[in-house]
């Protein structure tokens, strides 16, 4: 596919997740992590907006240049921005004018992708764009599903071509029968990392050879009926598990169910742990009762931990998980893997503002593997490094063991 | 002009106010002390279901029973409730859901103000709902000011029937010429408070004598002009005019200027009270210069009071306030005094729910007189008692000197 | 009695309150509220030294010039300052070395007081100086008790010559019968205030002329039976008594009694007022149980205030109780009125930092009437108006009920 | 040397380091991290007799049971314990108690020593309690420093037989010539990690292999001439060189140099790095200027990677330091590595309490490797891992590069 149909696909399938939003969703930040919809929308438009047309077309007219204040995440070199905790304070641009932003753009960016002499370089910097804006609908599902699973009326979303309620490439997996309970492995020197052939992110270059000790893992993810014994077991409530830092999460915030549990009692109203009857959980369609089989979601690297330690297994390390992917089922559930969030041997900050992509974020993070539910497709791949604090869960993360 | 057709002039008012609104102005709550203009909707709507249809009016069908989580302001007797700071958070109810929540109390509401035989104490239930939602109609206001003069684009309101951007009763006073500089009182025992004629709210009650010693108040309220002298004269660095919590209050918030005053650069991006540059505001229309008659607005009590101090004089009380109003210039701000928000002689609380209204908030606050150019007609009473926290900005608040 | 030696007794009677204390006792600062002992030991120093002797004695030599920054406690004509967080932090200057700074600034005061052509100005300022020095005294009592009373091994104080522990004046009074209920007073113009002859704060003046409704107050203060009883009644757990702020720092701070109050287990191990046990409370000896018939102790406004309304009662306001002070029983607890701390009619801050002495706390405070146990004699008049925020309970504060 | 004589020999050591201090620099805690003088020593005391002498001793009578509750560091499975940031508001148990419990212990410690029966588990524990003093020594230095470093006095700390001010093994390495700037390594498979024999933390084990890529590592560590050099270049300054967790804690803590850098003005008063005039540093000794060639100290993790990227290199790995050690000139500063601190393969936690030792701390942390000019001398060996949180600086920490 060229370039320019890549575009139009890239472009429409963000739009395609926002379809069954009423504008009222677009606009709300429920916590820091989140970002409002149009947020996501108007700052994918401004990336493109910032790095290829306004400096590589000639006579390219701004949007409003007021946007680059308002759309830029997190990039120092590219002036003054919003900061993060006030970007749900922001009833205006409204969801109309940032549609009119995207079409703007979107018809620059058509023009500009028909010429054929593009440097490589450029070539390489619009496929960051693709994969930027792929990374963004990630997000804008994970966001979504923040914004409507924490409303008191527990609304469903519906379903979307892509995206949320979307069943793809991985859905098939499901109900592979985990007819072996540990892959093993002998260990010794092995290589990680991507080839450099195709697209991939800075973090994931360069490959290398690590050395594996011989190690055993999980072919498949916990599920929801195995966490639910660990919680049972009273999981939640025994130090022993968890880590220190993980341990003070659990208290200040009362932690009893991975996120978007709850407990009703039988008036159905205030939600609450202690209540007797059955846990709930918030799916696409709103309040369903637990999947048994599901593999468990929504869960941090603490509880993650917490719950190999109670089965007296441990984590992966992202080695680990890499070597041995082509024999697991993956690509439901991000993976907390046991390694954090460092740069490969050899790895180089791009220059620029680009260089802001990744590499500054390389501390006090924890790696995940695999992909999940609402991954794009092309970001299913065994060398991707997805990082996040050990505290975050709004993600679609699960758990696999190893030993 | 019977119940029924005051009912719906008040309710339309409301709506008229939102009616220049983009949907998205309706949802966010910048900080926590604004809410969203869709949830003053709902919870004057809450307020009329929930003390008058639902006990009153038999066969009256609930909307819809999680709004009364979604809608009730501060009242423990009437269940769990959001909590403040979580209102912005909320996508849902959306804002023609809110409309159509509306519509179904108006409807019930009419029909049921049809009843001519009601009981007195339920014709007294009625017009406070009509007050509440009048107090609400400046609370929007202030609210809608705040959420677009706080927005990076500063879009302009524009005009509406009544509210924002109207031009009432109170405008033709702006011009007066201040010909005298202070009216005298020679004090002694005077009354104060409402005499229970028609309308009021009950912190009003009851009237009662006071002892007044001689002073002297301005007929007029301190004018932008004025205050920029004391911005100019280095009023805010020089703590010998501020009490102790207000010189914390000031450096803590790098307070400058009274709120919706900026200062800017010649680039005219980044908004800083240090550069070079006329001093703007934001109105109704969007920014503009300050004009330098018009009275100050939206200082804190610190602000009121340190100016006061700055002139060698100092704020009026209550009581002087409401024994001189008949010759003062007044109705244009909500003019800070130096009394603090406390039960009259005799104040008791109503039994119930409504006990709630006014009663529990004795405590902390100041007392403001007057009436603003946002205050809805009948609430221009020489014994209105308006009460905020002495830090609060946001209302339409003004400055009188007394000595 | 000359001022030399009023000076002796003022400063002897300060060093006489901490002798039963440890070293360490002097150090530490559990609370932001509470100074550390030897802070207010070289506080106090400083004072003198500051506004006696460094102005007025030619040739004197500070003791050493960083004290300024280390003592000065909120006179910010005075220069920069240790911030009061900070204060408990401070290992240095010693103990020893505070005492030999007080040896120091005595012996220049001893020979300054000496000089009987003192000016009328400087005679008032050094008497300032001695009740500044009892006000601290008192503080110095509060402080160590906090600090002793939360300690985990709960150790005694002993006695003193004077202040904790002391059995003053007003011991005589506790066992006084309170044969009637109520003192009434039909109301009418009346004055308050001090008239200015002999020593008074500055806050105190000018004597004036107030309107009083018809009112009836107790004549003894609530006792720990009678507030024991509001407890167990549940007063705690039902918002209706409560001020608005009151409940949100009743359910931030889990409060369920009054301060110093612990419930124990069996195991006598962990404070848990949930625990089956007795109520304890921590006095001067050190634990022991609630003495009944004591005036309660240690209370904030929000529950003074709580209090009276669940007795269908009020607070006095300040006028009320001085008016009727001659036929209370009073001076066993700093006594919480319905009235906000605001300057009387009239009321001019003196010139420089003296200035700072009063005024620029006059916001957010409510007026306490009386004198508690650990006050010092002369500290113990009907027009002495002392001042906290609603939340404070560190100081013997108790309840008197009005109506 | 035999056990007995190993103990009396470590506990000495632990006294002498607080010998010059005054009883008030016992009691203080300036920040979270830094615990007073006093709890170090109870703390170690209460280790011994919690895990020695109360299981394994019989007859043994405790000193003081409270004594658990005041001294327990984070062993959630001994009990309640208090928290953390209240070791500083506690005055009692007095610094004369505390060493009269250390007497207590050591009396029948030294009892229970004399037996030569001991088993193997026993016998390590008791080395893991002298290993467990050693590093309390090293952090009693390292808080006496703060403690003293920010007091406005500056107060001289002077000299100790053993850690601070101490001139031990580490000091003649200090004018080695750095005639090499870069130690190269050819990379492959390579062993790391405790082999076990001897004494060892649970962390360093087990020993295995890695493979390393070809590095280079520099033999000396930075100066404070170079890393001047970083600062007069503007690197505080400029986000590019940080990570972006980094950069907020350079603005949100106004960073400009490492900690104890203080500059003064000319009057000598208020310590501002803006004011002209040279850097002064806070050493045993008191303010003294910068030696520049010392090694740099008390770094953060994000200032040690911010240098690193400034020079165009990085920080070494773990393994890359311990491999390279033979060759490298350390012992003087605590070594920021690019390595998270997570269980080495086949980390397993030991069963109870002491398993709490070091597991729970495997996250969020970086690996720092060396020792420092106050670390014991038998805790200087290649395989040691020390672990702080990037942001820690009160620690002797310092920077090698590598590339």
């Amino acid at each position: 596919m060229n370039l320019s149909d890549q575009y139009i696909l890239v472009r429409e399938r963000t739009e395609s997740i926002c379809r069954p939003l009423e504008t009222e969703d677009y606009v709300v930040q429920p916590i820091v992590d989140v970002s409002p919809p149009k947020w996501h929308l108007g700052h994918t438009s401004w990336f493109f907006e910032t790095f290829i047309l306004k400096p590589h077309v000639e006579g390219y007219t701004e949007f409003n240049p007021d946007y680059n204040f308002v759309f830029n995440s997190y990039y120092e070199s590219v002036g003054a921005r919003v900061i993060r905790t006030d970007r749900g304070n922001l009833s205006r641009p409204t969801v109309a004018d940032v549609y009119r932003y995207r079409a703007h753009v979107d018809e620059a960016m058509r023009n500009f992708l028909k010429d054929e002499q593009m440097s490589v370089n450029l070539h390489e910097l619009v496929v960051l764009g693709f994969n930027h804006e792929e990374q963004h609908q990630e997000l804008l599902c994970t966001d979504i599903k923040y914004i409507l699973g924490h409303n008191p009326l527990f609304p469903a979303y519906g379903k979307s071509i892509y995206g949320p309620g979307y069943s793809g490439r991985n859905d098939g997996k499901t109900g592979r029968l985990r007819v072996i309970e540990w892959v093993s492995n002998p260990g010794g020197v092995a290589e990680i990392g991507h080839d450099g052939k195709g697209f991939c992110f800075d973090n994931e270059l360069n490959r290398h050879r690590v050395y594996l000790q011989p190690y055993a893992i999980a072919p498949g993810l916990v599920t929801n009926k195995e966490y639910l014994e660990f919680i049972e077991a009273g999981g939640y409530e025994d130090f022993c598990y968890w880590h220190s830092e993980g341990w003070d999460w659990v208290n200040k915030n009362k932690v009893k169910a991975p996120l978007y549990w709850y407990h009703f009692d039988d008036a159905g109203e205030a939600p609450d742990a202690d209540a007797p009857g059955e846990w709930m959980y918030y799916s696409w369609q709103g309040l369903q009762l637990i999947e048994p089989n599901d593999p468990v979601c929504h869960v941090s690297y603490y509880e993650a931990a917490a719950y190999a330690s109670w089965k007296g297994a441990r984590l992966p390390t992202e080695a680990e998980w890499e070597v041995a992917s082509p024999e697991l089922d993956w690509g439901k559930r991000w993976e907390w893997t046991e390694s954090a969030y460092l740069p490969y041997p050899g790895f180089v900050k791009a220059p620029g503002a680009i260089g802001e992509y990744n590499g500054k974020f390389m501390i006090s993070q924890m790696v995940l593997r695999g992909a999940s539910e609402v991954t794009p497709p092309g970001h299913s791949r065994p060398t991707y490094r997805n990082f996040f604090h050990p505290s975050a869960r709004w993600q679609f993360t699960g758990i696999r063991l190893a030993r």
